[in-house]
């Protein structure tokens, strides 16, 4: 047996999320019905770096899992890629030590979210952008991706359903916003990140952008750790996990 | 009553085509729903400048149909739009004289096919562009559209099944490609187009793109008439029927 790390795209839309369910569509369910092929029938599990929800996008989902199969990783990728349906793409795969977990030893996180901020819909964006119409301030969004950056406690922005328990303090290495033309880009890279987390900010920092809050209320925010305080989690199909780091950085592409 | 000119765009992934057919999904099957419910549900009958097939696009379709409701256009606008499924846009609505008609009256039609042109397919756009992995030579493929423009016979160009009657002598104003990295556009602009005729045109086009036909064979294929000389038809996601013209160009928005 060895163990594979394998760096993964997917389009979330049809999907009901990564992890599987029964009688569900799922990311993890697809890869696990290839895999099973593969080992000869045998159910072969996956571990991915973290979940995402039903909409939400993966441009670089990183996964582990161990085989017997003695293949190399171009060989691995070429397979999957021709059994995956056409909303899954395998970027890279290649064999890692058995000490590798694809939860555990992730290092950063880093999350991207598209806004089409313009009067007029983009039908055939529709699915991988959100569409705002309102008029959005910038520069107020940016001052508010300054208090969020640094270690801070996130109860105020994360899920109130969130099952994780322990600590929700999390360090936030660079929360930024910027705009091409009627596009707008939020890139959030951090040591984590809580359920629904980056959703919650960015229906925040639109709040800021459309001047019902303040960049100066952020501080106020975190420091009150209450989820009510702030408004409904965005819809999902602007999100893309877009990369995971580990300590191996280098080899990570 | 009234007649009113309507130019709209729509996401052909999830319709079963343009025309209404009973059981299916259409463009005219959800048009037609939404104005029966604006006219006490009575039936209201559009006409389109012509259809397209399953997985193609439009950026620019043109329909009439006639109505007892006295709405200004863009109120028109906003209530076909707040109605239709988000992957049908209502770009213009505008009241037109009762003797204009959305196919009788076409002058220019103007088709785009999209190619990305890269090993690897991006699962983000599968919908949208055609996917081809091989090495192609733009400069034959531009070689080769110089010998579409004008004024030809295209029955080695039309689906073999096609069930108009009469000429198939049509008139090509532009035949282009360009590429821009790895997306390549195709324009073309011409008097009208036969049944599958841009996609099959394409076809030909990376066919020489590949060294498989050399530009000069073009003369040749158009003189001989014949379907059965050249390869496929494309998939339907690069096309997007992008602009038809009637003779009062500059309302035409």
């Amino acid at each position: 047996m060895g163990r594979l790390r394998c760096t993964l795209q997917y389009d979330g839309t049809l999907f009901n999320g990564f992890q599987i369910q029964p009688g569900q569509r799922t990311v993890q369910g697809e890869l696990e019905k290839v895999l099973a092929k593969m080992h000869k029938g045998r159910s072969v599990r996956i571990v991915a770096s973290g979940r995402t929800d039903s909409g939400v996008h993966a441009k670089g989902q990183v996964i582990h899992f161990d085989s017997f199969q003695r293949i190399p990783g171009e060989k691995w990728k070429q397979a999957l890629n021709a059994q995956l349906p056409s909303d899954i793409y395998i970027n890279h795969v290649e064999s890692v030590s058995d000490d590798f977990h694809a939860r555990f030893n992730v290092v950063e996180k880093e999350y991207h979210y598209y806004v089409l901020n313009q009067t007029q819909p983009d039908i055939f964006k529709r699915n991988y952008v959100y569409h705002f119409p309102y008029k959005l301030d910038i520069e107020k969004m940016k001052e508010a991706c300054r208090y969020l950056e640094g270690t801070h406690d996130f109860t105020t922005f994360s899920s109130a359903k969130a099952t994780v328990k322990g600590t929700k303090v999390r360090t936030i290495y660079q929360a930024s916003v910027w705009n091409n033309g009627s596009e707008i880009e939020f890139i959030f890279r951090g040591s984590g990140f809580l359920y629904n987390m980056v959703r919650i900010l960015v229906s925040v920092l639109l709040d800021v952008g459309q001047g019902k809050r303040n960049p100066e209320d952020i501080p106020d925010l975190l420091e009150k750790r209450d989820r009510r305080l702030v408004g409904k989690t965005i819809d999902p199909q602007g999100l893309y996990m877009w990369k995971v780091k580990y300590n191996d950085v280098e080899k990570n592409t």
